[in-house]
């Protein structure tokens, strides 16, 4: 999907929402019938066709499918496939991956996830630097969402760090300045070698005070903003501090929405934790002027 | 396997050597016959029943199964099952997976690796931080490989620069002074988390230079070492400046080994190529008297 594509797509759904499929067997309803893989493309399912108009896109995280093996990777392929015909798409599917190796085998994921699945993107780690992120870049149409910053609070161990004093091996690194935290310092080199149309970023909303900063440093590159819980104002204000001239944000829900019941009206319940975060957007992308 | 086991290996076998199965459908012999993913399994296969003996770990690495779909993830399944019931073994085994996620999204991928498949050892990024990496340190007998200085040229991006001058967001890391790059940090910190039973490091050979300094920051941990060619002197010049009194090493060869060889003798080749690697090893565990 191209970022043009993208675009239209909010407009036209008036949302910006990512929901996140992340199915735990153990979480799913008793309702739910046969075999853990089985049930979980089911439980997927029924949150999609219970939601697909309200959102732009489907997360779903790789890890929750390879715990179940290799028939957790056949309900991975059932859910993408059934997203991507979907009558009530399109919608902008992200395999929530955090891949990333050295060159050779980072080609391998992209063909992974990018030509033997359909996903319009991919998560990827940037630890290994450049050679492990440019080969999600060649595919037309194809996503790179590289972690920036995350929501977690391992993310003050080293994603905090000042780098600095650059050494003769940093030399590239010449705007490097001693305010700048590593996610920044990625979030710079990356936008050397993805474009806002290849290229967007993770940045978790529990950092909301230095969201408005990173979008002064990054204008233009779309933002996968988890962490935003269905409480009232933390959507707004994210928002209120991310959002560029092109929206430049999707955000992401997982479990508030996907476990918003835990019987066999689930996917109502989904439905109606959804739709709140919706008509939220509604408002927002409204009084932006975005819609009328 | 628990470190006194893998240690034992390593003295009983001779050998250091860790081979990478990292099998391209298109590079496979024309001999193979069956489905990509069948053939990758019947690669994979004889290239243990050839190496056994001369290898104390396998490290398949992820992407390369992935790429097939969930027929390659069931060629890996296969894969690691043999290695497990191997008449020769038995064996360490290791996913190069690169993985890591917040925590609970971890948690699944240690249930992937160490439960729906019995691997010994996952590799993990640490760009997450320290709750990314926990969850691999709670499975009694299991490893977690964090990636510390990888062999690709995009290690100079991130891992090399020089994280300082820490702001109260990092007060714990007081070890962390002006000389020291990003992944020397990731080593101090990560040796706070797991011990040397639970945990080892991914460290270049290409930057053999360095690695004497790391064996001084980090003098029990096991280092796994990728990037060692067939190439005489290297090896030894590694091992030099890396050993430490329990061995402390393995270094892996995936394409020198795999293939050796293009024809239907490639198993033949492999060993030749494996053979030639573990005598080079042999050789220097007797100079260094851990073996007679």
């Amino acid at each position: 999907m191209t970022r043009q594509e993208l675009i239209r797509l909010i407009l036209d759904k008036r949302s910006f929402l990512c929901i996140g499929l992340d199915p735990l067997p153990e979480s799913l309803p008793s309702s739910l019938q046969g075999e853990p893989a089985d049930r979980v493309f089911e439980f997927n399912r029924r949150i999609i066709d219970a939601t697909i108009d309200l959102a732009v896109a489907y997360k779903p995280n790789m890890a929750f499918y390879e715990a179940l093996g290799s028939k957790g990777w056949e309900s991975l392929e059932k859910t993408i496939q059934y997203l991507s015909v979907h009558p009530g798409g399109p919608v902008f599917t992200i395999a929530d991956a955090k891949r990333a190796d050295i060159g050779h085998s980072s080609t391998r994921y992209a063909k992974a996830f990018f030509e033997a699945m359909p996903f319009d993107a991919l998560t990827v780690n940037p630890y290994l630097g450049r050679d492990s992120i440019m080969p999600f870049l060649s595919f037309p149409g194809k996503w790179a969402v590289v972690l920036a910053l995350t929501s977690n609070y391992g993310a003050l161990d080293f994603q905090m760090l000042h780098p600095s004093l650059p050494g003769p091996a940093e030399k590239s690194h010449n705007k490097t300045t001693h305010c700048q935290k590593l996610f920044e310092v990625v979030m710079e080199q990356c936008v050397q070698w993805g474009s806002p149309g290849q290229l967007m970023f993770v940045v978790g909303a529990t950092q909301a005070a230095m969201l408005g900063q990173l979008r002064e440093l990054v204008p233009e590159h779309f933002f996968l903003i988890p962490g935003v819980g269905a409480q009232g104002g933390s959507l707004r204000e994210v928002a209120e501090v991310t959002m560029n001239a092109q929206v430049g944000i999707l955000v992401n829900s997982s479990r508030n929405i996907i476990y918003a019941g835990s019987d066999d009206d689930f996917d109502t319940k989904a439905r109606e934790a959804a739709s709140a975060l919706q008509s939220e957007m509604e408002t927002i992308l409204r009084e932006r002027r975005f819609i009328s």
